[in-house]
């Protein structure tokens, strides 16, 4: 028998979902309006940006992203082209080819981030109770718990 | 001067985004092997089936998913073909194409709907207790106000 979701429920789920697409739609606006980046561009530019010699796999990157490898690579190339990351082949493993922020790339993200937190606090953050940011960012970690992140496997 | 996030403020949004991408690519897995419908199909669907007359203007089902109407009339053109939904034109507005649930699109959605909420339990809502449930149900309100949506103005 369908258990249905209750008013509350559905209320989050529904809510939810309908914050997602609002908010992603806009913070993606404000990132393209401020920097002229994607949000993929950003999410790859943000992750070389952490990693140790601000490199890392294609495959590792594309694993992270949820996105095949075929994708994540002609979407490098196009960054290639604009001089945001280089790519180098790995000399262990044919298949392990290494993206590299570039001084471009990691000035573009610099001049990017105060804008992007700016949007992201104007449009979530500010908007919310530490109490709220709290109950969150538990909710996120008990879900993405549940579902196990390939990125940490 | 930028405000950055602090650790709460950044395991919030960070938590957020990532619980956002891998449940969202969990649940329209389940979807599409239990019912063989993507996300805009069963958007598109759950609208009609909500709407009177199980019907909607082609233009405002594309301002409620934030799709451009073209992308979403190629869209209905593919929902068309596997008799899920109609088009009528509109008699006096010839901008206004309808799209109107068949009686195929209201059985898949009826067969379909089960198993979506098992998946919906499953991946988010049987893993939060009714306070963590609530909480979310108050940030999205909050969120989605404070952005506006687009579907109610």
């Amino acid at each position: 028998m369908t258990r249905w979701l209750n008013e509350e429920e559905m209320r989050a789920w529904l809510g939810y979902r309908r914050m997602f697409l609002l908010l992603n739609a806009q913070v993606n606006r404000d990132l393209a309006r401020d920097s002229g980046l994607s949000e993929p561009d950003y999410d790859v530019l943000s992750n070389l940006a952490d990693a140790p010699d601000q490199r890392g796999r294609l495959s590792e990157l594309a694993a992270r992203m949820l996105w095949s490898q075929s994708r994540l690579s002609h979407h490098i190339s196009r960054m290639e082209q604009r001089g945001l990351v280089t790519r180098e082949d790995c000399k262990t493993d044919a298949r392990g080819s290494v993206v590299v922020l570039t001084k471009q790339g990691q000035r573009t993200l610099e001049k990017a981030a105060p804008h992007h937190v700016e949007s992201v606090r104007k449009h979530i953050i500010d908007q919310l109770s530490p109490d709220q940011i709290k109950a969150l960012g538990d909710i996120a970690e008990t879900v993405v718990g549940h579902l196990g992140d390939p990125a940490r496997s």
